[in-house]
């Protein structure tokens, strides 16, 4: 099997449990919740953090079905931040994911609500999932909070909005990058360390794996904004500008954005070497990502 | 001591815990969150969620330094919810708490932000506490996520928002109670069950104790909402009419509303008698609940 054929079947997997995790119920008289998260949630996606979490999960020899429940939860949150981020008030998207975004189709209030319910529910899937103990669950809720909160994506996209419109340097847009967007991916891969009961010593490498790759990440996302169709990218191009925002692209320039990206996954792959394992699935699955090709 | 004077030694442990829980961190680049957070946390509340928690935990024996903080995740995750509820785009209330509500202070972006955070922290502040097993932290994560989700506060918000204006059954108000308030006075029960290790039995029997007297809880609340001073509530009056909303007095008029929430707490009295220990001190906490009297 090649690599990307075993992305591929793994990606398959993840869908197949997030479409069983959210069911659409008729009749309810709050349906509509339940429509909306599918809504936002079955879309078009590349499901990168589940995918990140069960890659290394199984790199480090943990059993498929027992990760599956786990590492959707990282796809719930991350859909409820995206939900949450379109909003008027905040990043004021009409398309994402190659169709309008929530609160075009469903209204503002439920958009909320509907992100409220994903995270909150992202938090029940992690507590009432099997064949895992109380003690990973409680490191996955502790490790998913903290990534995700007030020293994470909330904290960056705080400082990501009240940042819009000003001139900021390229160290503080460093921070609300692996705030915003590293702090979870980072959490993706400790989830994989978690699930397969992998030692502190990986569980800390990973970490910084993450966070690097993540800032790498991110940094793609700004240069594809200016180079990429909203066809291939599934939500507009040149958002960055329209919402004058300062980006690695429009403080460093494309060419040292492109090495900085470069610099720090060469970072990564050197550090994915130091792991108790062999990281060739982890190293290729990192790789995909910055290249944008899965 | 009297009982009183209980309550007001417990509900100083949980103002002291919640303020150490977000602590004012001046010159960070995302300290407008924790300041938002506080404004909203902090204000002049009745702690009703913590202080119906800490009361069932030690009827059943607890330890008081081991509740404090995994109860003042149900205040966090409370308070997220007014904030939300408070939105423009969701009940669009200017005043809580006696002072300007979260968006009319620090804009909707931020509002919508630190309830995220708050959310998100509260499940955080549960897997980080000392003292209790990972087993009953997770039953606490799985309790509070569930009673706050689709089948609970978020889904009964949605019903609500989504029958604005409308004219409604009071079976389906009685639903939205259930759920949007009830759910998580049930969940705070069901926290002091968990936190002193009581029988499945007492569990059971305190969640339809909670369910009872949060519906009854919220009975009064529409009943306060036209018989109140803007000064006694601190909220505007009047408001549930000013946003066309039908309510238990609009549905049966005040005597009958009046005669269904004191229906509802003879059978939470009696169920009380049920559990397993001295009930006395959770039945007063329910009455005082009920007459807002504490």
């Amino acid at each position: 099997m090649t690599f990307s054929s075993y992305l591929a079947s793994r990606r398959d997997l993840i869908e197949k449990t997030l479409e069983s995790l959210i069911t659409q119920k008729e009749g309810l008289p709050h349906s509509t919740l339940f429509e909306a998260a599918r809504y936002s949630l079955l879309g078009k996606a590349k499901r990168l953090r589940p995918l990140l979490a069960l890659v290394t999960a199984e790199a480090f020899g943990a059993h498929i079905e027992d990760c599956l429940k786990p590492v959707c939860a990282l796809e719930l949150l991350h859909t409820y931040s995206l939900i949450h981020d379109d909003l008027p008030c905040m990043d004021d998207d009409d398309m994402r994911r190659g169709r309008p975004t929530s609160h075009k189709v469903f209204g503002e209030a439920v958009a909320v609500l509907s992100g409220d319910y994903l995270l909150t529910y992202a938090f029940e899937v992690i507590a009432t999932c099997q064949n895992i103990t109380a003690e990973q669950k409680v490191e996955l809720i502790r490790v998913l909070s903290q990534k995700s909160g007030a020293e994470g994506m909330v904290g960056g996209q705080l400082i990501d909005i009240l940042n819009e419109g000003k001139q900021i340097d390229w160290n503080t847009l460093e921070f609300i990058h692996r705030y915003k967007t590293a702090a979870l991916i980072s959490a993706s891969l400790e989830f994989g360390a978690i699930l397969a009961s992998a030692s502190k010593e990986d569980r800390e490498k990973l970490q910084s794996i993450g966070n690097a790759a993540g800032i790498s990440f991110q940094i793609v996302d700004d240069i594809l904004d200016v180079t990429s169709s909203e066809k291939e990218l599934g939500k507009p191009v040149f958002s960055d500008e329209a919402n004058a925002k300062c980006t690695a692209v429009t403080l460093l320039g494309i060419e040292k954005a492109q090495q900085t990206a470069q610099a720090l996954m060469l970072s990564v792959k050197n550090d994915c070497k130091d792991l108790s394992i062999s990281s060739t699935a982890i190293e290729e699955m990192l790789q995909k990502l910055l290249d944008r090709n899965f």
